[in-house]
């Protein structure tokens, strides 16, 4: 089958490589109908992870079970499925617990809690950029899905990218007729916005500097704020009678930059901190890592953020990080779909041919043409 | 009648004033019974902080009403009551969502939401280190105690910190069958293992240094962690199976110093980051401040702490601060207390009268001859 | 000043009264702009309740501040307020748990908890359906709301049953994602319908027996199940797939009848624990009394209700209950009011003058000519 | 292999049967340590029931694994357990929610959610009474202990009557502070009173009228209510000064009689109501039905029972209901009984060999000689 392949900085390659077979008693085999490339797949696009060569990507996925091992009686062949990017055990003491995204069993990473498709240090599993796909745990990971062809674009932001924002919402403590800022108009923050307004948001600011991204934030309801006018902090405290927001959103992380492109690791948490008012919440679904060599202060290159933490104290907020369990949302976003609640296609800029991925993974990158978010289909 | 005045840096006196009148229809004035110092009334005392000359001390406060407004109709002289540390209006957002400790209305102190009395930067109450003490919103702010002169020392903490400790507890999630990592042995942390005991955890760690502290810690059926012995995450994590704890309280702050004496103002979070489990919570009681001049790091002079905040993340904690809402938690603890379960006053070292307070003060600032917690009887 | 006044069984006068004095410190005078008549004011207008004639009617009231006795500082003389039908103290045990409904100060009838305006056993307060209304404890229960005249109709909906639609909801326990099914199209149902929305659900059943309510369900976007063709039960177990609505409201009460006009009390409760799936939550707000020597059934006369308990606890369902704390919902519906997410008044068919408060009751109490929601301007 | 079978009304019989083989790839087979007989096998033999002759009876077991399917991979053989009562998929929505005692998966029975061993209308499944069980799904279900024989008495109480209490407490929503009503002072009553204590309560009243089960009561520190001496509800409110408990659990179910023997079906809901205060929560574990040809009043014998939801409704109390999900709590549990916290094994009366089970189920039904709870070891 043809899968695409990590092959070195700056490069990914699409090639021939042996279909996947039922390993354990719990696998199925999915044939991928869809499988985006995710944000996160830049960082080791980049080289700036530990990523070993000749790995197949992809951990947003989508498609209809091919096989199945003998344990697996809930999920059928012919099923069509959305597959959650966490490997989840479904018995440990956390998967029982609803977090997935830490499941102590699937992942021999020494220290990391929480396995993942085509991911540095999420486990040896390959990714779903491929024409077939092994699931573990099938009967726990996999999200059934209504037969055919419809709500595809919407269904195949399931995987990460919808439930991600929406957790956003959660660790925040989003509700019924709350202000929220969220900062950064990629992707996941778009749709932690319109994950707001699921949970009955009044009003949803969205910060960025990025003129496209900002009117889609407008597609969304969302009110953008410009950084580029300002300290969005101050524009948000100044649209909400000097209080500031109920709740806010970190949809950036630590890679955060000015728009003149400088790093700034603890830019967006000084700026929730102060654009929260006290006694808020804040959820962080933008990335901060442990240890990353090239970041941009000696604090950040061992996970240290030296933001404002004297001030969240004295404001008495509180603050939820981490990987989103996707199971834990995924259905109910699959059922908001379809009732017509939720539509996060609206972002979708591209849908391609797998073939098509090296340009794809190189203008996405670039934030060429547009590329906001691709769809490839094997 | 006699009250404790702030004189300058390591200097109290006890001087003769006016007693204090009815100033709103809401108020009363209660005849303080005991009076304690807090440990953040030495921030004061050693000149850490603004509080002008003349600030009659004292926010941890219990007595017997001895007069009311026209407004007042829940509480009647005669009545014994516990003072909370925070004076809350009853009426604004904050409060109405149980959150007096960031009252938006009883602190004109510019961009400081939540008042307390005798305290530097949370308005212009005076204290209760002194015979009477006068209370805004008394029939919000009051708690009623059966009368006599019963559980008075127990009563004692509920001013300020048993409420603290246990929402130490709360902001971590403690719950049945928890292991609990409480990093600090000082009065709010030993209250804080009590608390956790209370919400029905089933082990409990205090880590510090001091043995007299340990030993305390002992006596609240805690497992004492000594930092002398080495990393205390670690002692925690090989107690635990290789776990870590389910929960962790910070009840020290960023005043955190090691054995020689030496600040690190980010040394207990890093600890708590590492010695909590993934998924798990963090509560933040011990104090941080936005500006101290005096801190031991340039970024904590202001606010700013560089702690492990990327491995926070990769473990998907949580982390809540603040001060506590005492009405929120205090009319549960007392039941505890009149039924038995809860017996907070294991901690009290001393009780003197007020007429010796500069000599405890002093004593209780140098940790001399067992100072731990002091009641002044007025 | 004018004001309507219950006359005997089906009569209600509009006479002249004394207008109202401030009579405690924490008094306002309220002029009111809107008063609404509720459908649980014809309980009282049919005789079927023991309230006393010359009694003041209205419940649902909002308009502007007129005067403040001298402990009031929150709110201002000039405000335009919404006014919660509870009447609370702000400082009760209840009051503080944010139960308004279940005051245990403000009502001296014995063994009730909870006090109102203008209505039978809520103890001696006069109603709002006049020009002047006093409302004690005015800081606390009174709803600050933008200035000017925008909304007065979505407001007006704020003091009961908008917030009482969305406690269903609360009780229930509806969530995002999820499928509800409300019995009832009356007011408070089809604004329980709408508050599901707003809290995220998916699909919102609304069963009911009359074709114009059951249109206006359509138009706050719930499919309507129309009883006359059969089983409401089966008919949304037959839209779910067989599984039942994940969550159930009951907005009828025990006066609940079938087409044919024959009251069966049990018929509601029995229909919900039919439609709703296991662990289901049910939210009662439908009215329950504990005497009606008119009730249609010798259990009824005294309470009892001999729905299927056998069911419900083999299916593991739960159910909350109760009149609403309307100041736990108000300002977040307000806001959402504001910011375009909810409106409410879409229900709302007629607005008049108060002197034509006796045809309107007349017309409600027959549900003649489209009366569905009457607006009374003084 | 060694069994108790069902052998008719009042009668079981100890015979020998095949030892059970694994059936499917996630199946494990237990040798059994201990096993219990509940009250609920009481129900079955005294013939209420329909289930059919020659069931291996027993749902409360405990053991060590002997062998595992292929789909086994975190319970491993030799490791010691507890099997929880319900059979439950670990995959289907209800489980995932945490909801096991209402799998949809595991039990074929029309109409019922929710699988278990040994029991009527429960599912196909064999129960525990005997030397080896088979356990479907294991990595799911099982809950590993440490290996040997300490607190074997007290981890018994994990595969049912110790987290069923605690459920009781869980929906009654129980917390720290609390006044706490439970009726019934079975084993479930006692360990529900047991579980109250554990999550905080201040005070526990356990209701019944029979002396032996009043004195364990004192064991569990509870307040003894003796029904014998006057309305339990109203000696409970006279002990809370007029105000009734916080929060109330039923442990008795449709069965109760009074010390006459009469059954009445709504007599404790009744109590339940009345004892429990305004906005208070009752947690229902004692068993209702749907069906019951036997049961004592004509709306009972289809699952109707008569009680004061008026009452209930004006006191906005809420109510949780059915069958306890084991592995919710068994974790919390298993490490509050390792940590010395909990001791359920007070209420254990008697420990007899398999063999003796006959005689056991006759005296345990007549509750002669102290039989208050049976332990059997085969």
């Amino acid at each position: 089958m043809k899968a695409v392949k990590y092959a070195g900085p700056y490069r990914v390659a699409v090639e021939d490589v042996p279909e996947p077979p039922i390993e354990a008693p719990g696998d199925a085999i999915v044939r991928i109908t869809t499988t985006n490339i995710c944000g996160s797949d830049l960082h080791m696009y980049e080289g700036r992870t530990g990523v070993e060569e000749g790995k197949i990507l992809g951990h947003e996925n989508m498609g209809i079970v091919e096989d199945t091992g003998p344990a697996v009686t809930r999920i059928m062949p012919g099923d069509r499925v959305s597959v959650p990017f966490n490997i989840a055990c479904g018995t440990c003491r956390n998967c029982v617990a609803g977090w997935t995204s830490f499941c102590l069993r699937t992942n021999p990473t020494e220290g990391v809690d929480g396995a993942a498709y085509g991911y540095d240090q999420m486990g040896p599993y390959d990714g779903g950029q491929a024409e077939y796909l092994r699931v573990p745990f099938a009967d726990f990971n996999l999200l059934a899905l209504p037969s055919g062809a419809e709500w595809e674009r919407d269904f195949a932001m399931l995987s990460d990218i919808f439930p991600t924002g929406y957790h956003g919402a959660e660790l925040a403590g989003v509700g019924p007729g709350d202000t929220v800022a969220v900062f950064g108009a990629g992707p996941v923050g778009l749709l932690a916005a319109h994950s707001s307004y699921l949970r009955g948001a009044a009003r949803v600011f969205v910060a960025d500097y990025q003129p496209d991204r900002l009117m889609l934030a407008e597609r969304f309801d969302a009110t953008p704020v410009n950084i580029a006018d300002g300290n969005p902090a101050e524009q948000i405290r100044d649209a909400t009678g000097g209080l500031g927001a109920d709740r806010g959103i970190e949809a950036v992380g630590y890679q955060a930059h000015d728009p003149a492109g400088q790093e700034h690791p603890e830019m967006v948490l000084d700026g929730l901190v102060s654009a929260v008012r006290t006694t808020g919440g804040i959820g962080v679904v933008g990335v901060y890592v442990p240890q990353d060599a090239k970041a941009a202060t000696d604090g950040a290159k061992e996970g240290r953020i030296g933001f404002d933490f004297g001030t969240l104290f004295q404001k008495g907020q509180r603050v939820g990080t981490g990987q989103c369990p996707v199971k834990r949302y995924n259905a109910a976003l699959r059922d908001l779909i379809i009732a017509g609640q939720a539509t996060p296609s609206l972002l979708v800029s591209h849908e391609l041919p797998l073939a098509e991925a090296p340009d794809a993974y190189d203008k996405f990158d670039k934030r060429a043409d547009g590329y906001t978010k691709v769809l490839l289909h094997p």
